[in-house]
């Protein structure tokens, strides 16, 4: 059938080309060796040494045995080091695990344990955290200090990190290998349930930082991220890879800053210092930085900031706005590597500031090669209306291939050939996704559900509200019936009959269904966070409703399908 | 070793995905839906037709028993249908194949039997060649009219296009396969020996659109090509894709106008009335458009124009600048898909208009994933110091896999794992490429290698000057000698021994050697060019060098290794 045969290609070995990490390195190394990597306020050097680093760190590694296939788990704060064994440790094969360090010290062994990881590179700050855990993890007898500091060389370090660079032979040529190869592996941060892994290989994060890097580059005729930038993350590196913008940083060749443990004011002195002009971060971090002592003094003129792990609330993106920053929302999970959209501000909507804010605080449109779905419990595609509400799913070739030794929740991950993001959501005639919760934390009434966030974004506009979060309360009549847990501004008295009325307005003006309208509103003095910042709704539903608190019911939907009709498996609460 | 095992991936036949051309689609269709087609004067629609029409032209292939692997050859000018065949044809397994229409009908022949095409979309205007040339196609008996007029079904044709899309069963699904299958073909137009295949894969037409996308949108803090242009290509789709343009265009979902056949007058036309922003062509072209009649009253400060094909002369930029034209230099090949460089200009340089317009007149620095080296003959790399000069060679993922049944040219092409271009060029310390000359029209004089790109620069600076060509011409003492051939304005009457002067001046200076002084100077009324628009440097041996005209040593150099010290297989003259 084909005319062309075997004999056209006789140099096809010769000229293949798998997809590889190494590769991002080409083009910066070519045009832009000079270019600075800065971590914190001692460490700066260019690409050119960032090569030669790499080529240590992978033959410090290889010298301590490491080979293709083997775990490598990394314990820091955001810092050159890690910014290294992103790609050391593929580089040479490896799998690099990033542990999330704000978890339990017993699920931390849960995960070194779980994913099999054979070294550790650890920050000399979670000594006392390894220590507790010590007996925990028999096979992990391989660690290497990282330290800003020198010092004394703890008990059960073979190294430390810049000395092992120093003594090692450095690897100066990396061969080719599959590029099916796993290179980075981490566990999801569900506030439910055991840690589950999800893991990406070279070829997917290759193709995810080229896409990344169009859609941003695209974005608008003002350009999102370009070769004149400086990044600095302010989302942890141990998380989703930094949303996978170090990889994204370095493919383009710019500065790229590395601030260490995230305080504000030390944040703020870095975007000052280095000109740090693209970051991204949860919309709670943000928040804490505008309201820092220093933000004021900080020029935040040149900043650009995609939100995510949350949507951006309008009230922040004003705040963003009114200082100068190019805010924005984008997409994704730890499922998804995690880019699926971002938004994207059409030219006709800048001349109308309430359209371009709905756009900036919307989750966006699909990166290329994204294929996003809103479908119901059967798959079918629900209307592009911009009010039709369905499951996100998506295809696109980065996402992880299942959970890592969890058969049953990879086949649930990926029913009907889609991943289920675990989201509801809807998409307007524009493609712009708009993301209305998750699937557990909507609540539902009187046969409907209702979006809490959609609720929290309505009581978040009232001046007296400093924070909000709505949780369903179990209630015999109706299922479940929102209660808004309201932290007030200092200062304010705003009461309980002002937000229900706040809340009644919007619904006699159709804006949320009059089943929305709360009953009763908690005042509390703070909202319990998971250790990634975002608000824990499991743990304040465990704290304000009675019936979970008791152990009844409602206490275990972590592990069945979501009621009320939703009995598919792709519906199952992660 | 691996501590991941099989059981890690229940669902990764479900989750599976390869990179095929059909995915292209899936962003500007969620987001961009109403988005214009525009072919000409007549024909406009938008995206959501394009899909529909995309899926009537595969179904119309299928019912011809178009099957996976067979080959599909189009000829016409720029057209929507030309779009169209880019889509249909790989998206049902089959192969696309570009007919050089402005080659000479026995060479269309030789393509045609050569690539094995079972099917063929010819426009009308093409008739007579395909008559003179149809007892040589015997097995290409499945052939449809393309045409903007109707008119009669000429005799051995199945269908007109368009009656043929509205009676097909549109394929509303097409299905994946592998990422591997090739997806396009066509033929380089070299001045020498028969033409040859190249051919790419759905994979790495993906690739090379996203890294274009990646490169041409981060190029600056400006942006260079984002979701808000207007593209038009003025290189035609039979000639390398376009560029690859038009995937690249459709996966940024914007609006799209093709030009039919190249008059400068409707060219300018169409930039001003669709508002066209973004165009690529060779600088022959240009030179043409800002030459016309019409062009002084045509609004051109919008336009953002990549020049490829040859090197962008420093008079021609300066020209487009002073007409407001975003200017570039670009470089590849059909080997190439073609991408591999594009300029970039860097923030500083924009306050040093010398500085900018270098910039915009090299070639360019690598785009993502592009491995480019500069070699000797030994393939080691010369200094990038922007003098040393030697072979451009590349590898990355888009490159062709070798020659079509040629078997030999594809091991020459790929010797030492890199695709040898036959440029040669120098690489700056901040990663730019020049390409200086192809090795056959370098000029060896006195045991140095002239490049007759950079007199030629130099002649054209003259204000007297239209144009120049320089070649080489047999000598018996020196090797070979710089021959100028150089078209006056018209009224101009400079003289030999101004240009000759022109050039010495420049060598005092130290940009030439004083070997490049020619020793003559001949006037002409005007250039022979190729098929494709450039000079055709080989007829115009034949015309002025006295032993390549007798059929002496100098008359086959296209078939043998340069001479000169340069014997390995890479460099031999393709």
């Amino acid at each position: 059938m084909s005319s062309a045969t075997a004999t056209d290609t006789p140099a096809a070995e010769a000229n293949a080309f798998p997809l590889l990490i190494k590769q991002l390195l080409l083009t910066p190394l070519a045009v832009r060796p000079q270019q600075e990597i800065v971590y914190g306020d001692k460490v700066r050097f260019d690409y050119r040494t960032l090569q030669t680093r790499i080529g240590q760190l992978a033959g410090l590694l290889t010298s301590l045995g490491v080979k293709r296939g083997d775990t490598v788990a990394v314990m820091d704060w955001d810092s050159n080091r890690y910014l290294e064994s992103y790609f050391a440790v593929p580089m040479i094969g490896a799998v690099l695990m990033m542990v999330n360090i704000r978890l339990a010290p017993e699920q931390i062994a849960y995960m070194l344990n779980h994913s099999g990881a054979r070294v550790l590179l650890a920050n000399r700050e979670f000594l006392p955290v390894l220590e507790a855990i010590d007996e925990q993890l028999p096979d992990l007898r391989t660690r290497i200090l990282l330290a800003d500091e020198v010092g004394p060389l703890p008990t059960g370090f073979v190294t430390e990190y810049e000395a092992g660079l120093r003594e090692a032979t450095p690897i100066t040529c990396f061969p080719d290998f599959d590029e099916n190869t796993r290179a980075t592996t981490f566990y999801t941060t569900g506030t439910t349930g055991l840690p589950k892994g999800v893991y990406f290989s070279h070829r997917q994060l290759v193709l995810h930082s080229l896409a990344a890097m169009a859609a941003l580059g695209s974005a608008s005729s003002q350009g999102r991220l370009h070769r004149d930038d400086v990044y600095m993350p302010i989302t942890p590196m141990f998380h989703v890879h930094a949303w996978g913008m170090p990889y994204v940083a370095t493919l383009l060749g710019i500065k790229q800053v590395y601030p260490g443990r995230y305080l504000p004011g030390k944040l703020l002195a870095l975007i000052a210092r280095e000109k740090v002009t693209f970051s991204h971060c949860v919309p709670t971090i943000l928040h804490m930085l505008l309201g820092d002592a220093t933000a004021a003094d900080t020029d935040l003129r040149s900043w650009k900031v995609i939100i995510g792990g949350a949507a951006l609330p309008r009230a922040l993106a004003q705040q963003a706005l009114a200082r100068g920053i190019d805010i924005f929302g984008g997409y994704g999970m730890s499922e998804t590597c995690p880019l699926l959209t971002i938004a994207q501000i059409d030219a006709h909507a800048l001349d109308d500031p309430d359209e371009e804010l709905s756009l900036r605080t919307k989750a966006g449109i699909p990166v290329p090669l994204v294929d996003l779905r809103i479908v119901d419990e059967d798959m079918n595609d629900v209307a592009h209306d911009g009010v039709a509400t369905g499951e996100v799913v998506a295809r696109t070739p980065w996402l992880t291939q299942g959970y890592l030794h969890n058969p049953d929740a990879s086949t649930a991950l990926w029913a009907g050939g889609y991943l289920h993001t675990g989201d509801i959501g809807n998409i307007d005639g524009g493609g712009y996704l708009r993301v209305a919760d998750r699937i557990k934390d909507v609540i539902k009434t009187g046969g409907e559900w209702i979006s809490s966030l959609a609720l929290e974004d309505i009581i978040a506009l009232h001046p007296a509200v400093n924070e909000v979060a709505v949780i369903g309360i179990s209630d015999t009549k109706w299922g479940e019936r929102p209660l808004p847990l309201v932290v007030r501004q200092p200062g304010s008295d705003v009461t309980e009959a002002e937000i229900i009325e706040l809340v009644a307005a919007r619904s006699r003006s159709g804006d949320i269904s009059r089943y929305a309208i709360p009953d009763r509103v908690s005042f509390v003095d703070s909202l319990e966070r998971t250790s990634v910042g975002k608000i824990n709704k499991k743990k304040l539903r465990g704290l304000h409703d009675p019936e979970v608190a008791a152990g009844g019911p409602g206490s275990h939907e972590a592990d069945h399908p979501t009621h009320r009709g939703t009995s598919a498996a792709h519906l199952q609460r992660r």
